[in-house]
């Protein structure tokens, strides 16, 4: 196996890309101009030296002066308000709405998962989380599919034993998303639907 | 243009499809059975005789002996709960989730529409329908798009007139539907979801 | 089961057409005009009627003063080339191109088929069209699916007993069709487009 | 912008990939090993170093021994038959047939070009290709789209001046694909189809 051969299976490992377009990434390399090749191997260097995860809430951040994150250390946000979502890119997604300004945890990895496993982790970044500041109410944000209810319900099991009273739990709501329409809608998302009418 | 041709333009009338498909359906026919054509002709000309709307929530339903549908005539529905849809398939799709147990009302069009029209039709099939049943809740159930939101309002600035103190308006909760992942997820829908959580 | 059901029943016959969409061709007709459904019905209760098979290529056409197609009736046309094709769709395909000035006859169907049923049917109508005209080419023009390849094996075989020394058998050239890359592209369809270059 | 904006900036630049997939890489990368990462710096550094074109085709392949290619290399290929292709993916496909004993040359690049801008490096290329062996026919096998047809021609027009008596120049052949069907065949390839028919 040669060079070009060699690269594009680490490239294989990328998140969705195929073999075909492993391939067509080494070859993109190939004709690119030997400076973006060189930054582009600075940048991935640096990147574990240079990221570090909020220890806190677990998303990935700068190295800095802070061992926080910048909505963690953001004092205008609400830190008895706490958002469990999946990962990284959920906290963007969300940051975009502007209409949580609470905080984040990041879980990282969905079930399946032993629930021990699931437990010690989140039970320790929980633990960090409640020392660090009082929470009245926790929201999970995870997949309305399968892996994600399954994950969600080891949270809230895990959950049970560290909060204390008056801590209440919620679920995203579920129902009609942008652009729904009611014949091409599941069952489970109209019962949804229905039962959060407001 | 001969009787192909001919046919072919009236299939192309049909939801969704186009020249190409409406000439295939004309050669399906022609290479089908004769008492196939029989019956779908026989079922076509007694459909507008055979087929007549519900005086109440204006579905459409099968000619007989009462001038209200199945669900209308349905003593175990409450009658106090109506949903407000859009056309009959939406009538369908929620019957499956058997989470609903009232009535409904078919809009049977979308805006763009004149205010006026929409109102006097709506206030007309409003009227009749309160006349026949005291409601205390009617639940918005129309699709989540621009015309949908603009018809949506269109028939509460209606109802405001027609509704007694104590009938209250829902809309059906939007929020993450099955399948969802946070990070595909729109803005608004997030919001919604947030808002609606539980 | 009423009369929208049972019509929609029949619609689910239409190429292409599930359940769903079936019932929106239905609720479709409920609402059209009474005069579009009473156009409907006239057109296909005289289809059959109006419409028959040439005697000799097997397309449909209309009733009239011939028992032979335009195609077949066109003087202009070489009665010497012949083009069989699966059905009446890929002659008005082909006669688009302009290139192809001979006649056509219609298989109507694919394999799987016994080879005698395909063989009986086929060899009557190449029977009469071959005592018609004097044929010197015939040109396959079948899917390249394993269907149509293993229906145009049937009928070269078919063929092999009723042509006459010097009549050519072809099959349309197979290879790069209009907006491939070679990247894309399967094996057998760089194999043909090679072997076939010019 | 932090560390992980600047490396999604540079994964923006591979082909096919928009910002959205780019952070995701980001994110697989932080949470990869770190031998992955190291590995991935490695194989990117060294890919310029170790890959060189061959001197005579022009494609990618690892420094070695000998300036040439294995194909290129290799005996029992008939030199006499080149064939002209877009990029060194294509090759790749066609070696997957096995139908062509010949050898390659890697255009590179597609029109829109200068015409002094591709004469210039084509028939460098094919002076030097022409030096080492002698060619009896060049296949042109590039894509079946307008861009592809307007290099061609400009490839056809600088060969003309290069190519010695006696040396014949053929495109691939075009016609139905693997999987075509006629009523969906486009009519250039219907056309082509019937041209090419054998």
């Amino acid at each position: 196996m040669d060079e070009i051969e060699s690269l594009a299976r680490l490239f294989e490992k990328f998140p969705g890309i195929g073999p075909r377009q492993a391939k067509r990434f080494v070859y993109a390399l190939l004709r690119a101009d030997a400076s973006y090749r060189t930054e582009l191997v600075e940048r991935i260097s640096k990147l574990a030296r240079g990221v570090t995860r909020c220890t806190l809430c677990g998303r990935f951040m700068a190295h800095g002066a802070s061992s926080k994150c910048s909505i963690c250390n953001d004092t205008a946000r609400n830190q008895k308000l706490l958002m469990i979502v999946l990962k990284d890119a959920d906290i963007e997604s969300f940051e975009i709405t502007a209409v949580f300004q609470g905080t984040y945890l990041v879980l990282g990895t969905l079930a399946p998962l032993t629930e021990d496993t699931l437990s010690t982790n989140l039970k320790n970044a929980l633990k960090r989380r409640l020392a660090a500041a009082t929470v009245s109410e926790i929201v999970l944000a995870l997949p309305v599919t399968t892996d994600g209810e399954h994950t969600a319900s080891l949270v809230r099991s895990a959950l049970s034993t560290l909060i204390t009273e008056g801590t209440t739990i919620a679920t995203l709501g579920r129902g009609l998303s942008t652009g729904s329409e009611l014949e091409y809608a599941d069952p489970q998302t109209l019962r949804n639907a229905f039962t959060l009418r407001k």
